[in-house]
């Protein structure tokens, strides 16, 4: 895998960059969409493609290891013949699922003991099994196994939370180094940042995870619940510090707007829900602000969902009113095409900002826009 | 509208012909999909087109009237504009759904009084208003508004009911004569046969709907739970009376066989809720058999859901393992790609008849295929 910087806006740390991957190139910044089961739920992998213009998705290595289970996987040849999908894969470690959804967890030395969500199985991941898994599934990046510490946690919990975070990484950078990657592409793998909100033990972090040299680097732990301000100053905080010739990654941020003002602290890659999830609960974003589709005032609306040149072709064919007729009555294709509304977005704003990085007009345009995406229409 | 028949099979009754309407072309024998609510379920209007190359879709009537409401259909200029499809769309009159769905039914002279199945309000369904309804959805051909007796039902009962949809159809007629086209396009009535399972009854109502000399005639009260031999004999009766020079709409009906055999006696339109419904719940029509994708048998199967070069694109690009992986997990896109799968395999269905009657090889096309159709795999 291979990062070449093109562009560092003079006046941020924004930052235009290509990702070379086995499977194609990604332009950076970019949002990756989250495919939790193999599936952008909702979606068509070719419209994915397409109209969404999607350039890498993600994976969750948790949920893809209950099902369908690493037989299949491999039997497939792995996620990307398994999905359709022949762009760019990424996995997460499974850690933070095994966190958020699994039961009876208990964590050690070893690594995370716990329980499916869907039938009480036990299971370990440890540094080892979670990167076995990975290899698998044939991700294009794999991620480390870590601990991320709720919010707020302790500055005794976040401290010890991190150094197992640290000993695990050492085990992931050996499990990597003494394996093969599947399927006939490289598999690169990304250590993440962890530290909670202590500034201290971010900076500590970062200096651990830049050593040890891996071809990108993550941030962790945030967009948790703690202050946006927060988030901002630890995200800025890292990127000072991780190195600049490698791709930087924000795990599980956030809104187009967090997008933006990320990128200018110097992100280059994101993944969120946000945009999969809420579509299909009726909120859409779009240049203007937040829409939500449900509401009454839209019924009657016959103007098109959006008609920006960038929105998906669907927003631009089918009306307010039709939308939120098809969400009232429950409709199969409300989901679909308000994820693919909020995608195609979220790929565009990515797609935008890297343009005014490129041409120098980055911060006029993120100042200009950022109060109008957060606005509720 | 117009129907030129083009061809008829010389061993059967199976007819080719080209419906025309102000909104395209049909060829005939088309299986048209059912979109309830202004929506084939889980489908985008480009993929129908596209994709399953659906030549003429139906909406419900009752359904699109209690949601989004006529208020809003006639802002948005009628359902092709609500929906975004500039194809042919045919409506029911309301009245299944009625005696299907709604609550506090009753029946009079002047029509249906129900209670809305959503909310509990109070409607009247008439044969007046259900046309003025169908007028201002704007179909291209609209549906008498009938009563369908339930099977069995006494021929005391069908003889009564038959009667009454009789007098219903002759309040139809004065209707569209009385009232205009709305949206600048014409808008056909086709009367319904009923008659239940009484060939004598059927005889009287293929006759006094034959001298209405409406622009197309329909078949009702079948596939509503009778043998399957009754719904062939009488299908064969009611076609052997309607004019050869109309086309003949078959209502409900039915399963890929089923479709075969009612062409072969006469039918040139079908719609039915099987192939999509069906779908939703894993059931696959293909031409070697039926499969249920939800069985653990295909869970490792990495063959194409459906290599058949008239195939869904995304049966031949999606392995059975995979759509029994998403169906299983409960993914949107099960339904999407099972959805499509049926849909696309009924049009080519019909399709491939139409080819093998103006060729001259249907029977012995259909004798081969039908007992295929109906395996289980
Ligand atoms: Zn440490
Ligand atoms: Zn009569």
């Amino acid at each position: 895998m291979q990062f070449t910087l093109e562009h560092t806006d003079p006046t941020t740390d924004a930052r235009a960059g290509v990702l070379t991957t086995d499977h194609g190139q990604i332009q950076t910044p970019i949002f990756m969409p989250v495919g939790t089961l193999g599936t952008v739920k909702g979606v068509h992998q070719r419209e994915l493609k397409e109209q969404v213009k999607a350039q890498i998705i993600l994976g969750n290595t948790y949920h893809l290891y209950l099902r369908p289970g690493m037989e299949v996987m491999e039997a497939a040849g792995g996620l990307h013949k398994f999905m359709g999908w022949d762009g760019p894969i990424l996995t997460d470690s499974g850690g933070y699922q095994v966190f958020s959804l699994a039961h009876r967890r208990k964590i050690t030395e070893e690594g995370a003991t716990f329980a499916s969500h869907i039938d009480g199985s036990k299971h370990l991941f440890s540094p080892e099994s979670s990167l076995g898994i990975q290899r698998t599934i044939g991700a294009d990046i794999v991620m480390a196994f870590d601990e991320c510490p709720p919010y707020p946690s302790t500055r005794q919990y976040a401290e010890k939370s991190m150094h197992l975070t640290h000993r695990w990484l050492e085990r992931c950078v050996s499990f990597m180094r003494g394996s093969q990657p599947r399927y006939s592409h490289s598999q690169a793998l990304f250590p993440i940042v962890q530290g909670g909100s202590y500034d201290d033990l971010r900076v500590k972090s970062c200096e651990f995870i830049a050593s040890q040299d891996q071809p990108g680097n993550a941030i962790g732990g945030l967009s948790v619940g703690e202050p946006i301000p927060d988030m901002y100053r630890i995200t800025k905080l890292c990127c000072d510090i991780l190195p600049k010739e490698k791709p930087r990654y924000l795990m599980g941020v956030g809104t187009p707007a967090n997008l933006l003002e990320c990128i200018s602290r110097g992100i280059d890659m994101f993944d969120c829900v946000l945009p999969s999830r809420n579509a299909r609960h009726g909120m859409l974003y779009t240049r203007d602000g937040i829409i939500n589709i449900r509401n009454a005032k839209w019924k009657n609306d016959h103007s098109p969902i959006d008609d920006h040149p960038a929105a998906a072709p669907t927003s631009q064919l089918h009306s307010k009113a039709y939308l939120c007729h098809l969400l009232r009555c429950g409709e199969l294709l409300a989901g679909q095409l308000a994820t693919l509304h909020n995608l195609t977005f979220y790929l565009s704003i990515v797609r935008e900002a890297r343009q005014h990085i490129l041409d120098g007009s980055f911060t006029a345009w993120k100042e200009n826009l950022v109060p109008l995406l957060e606005r509720k229409l």
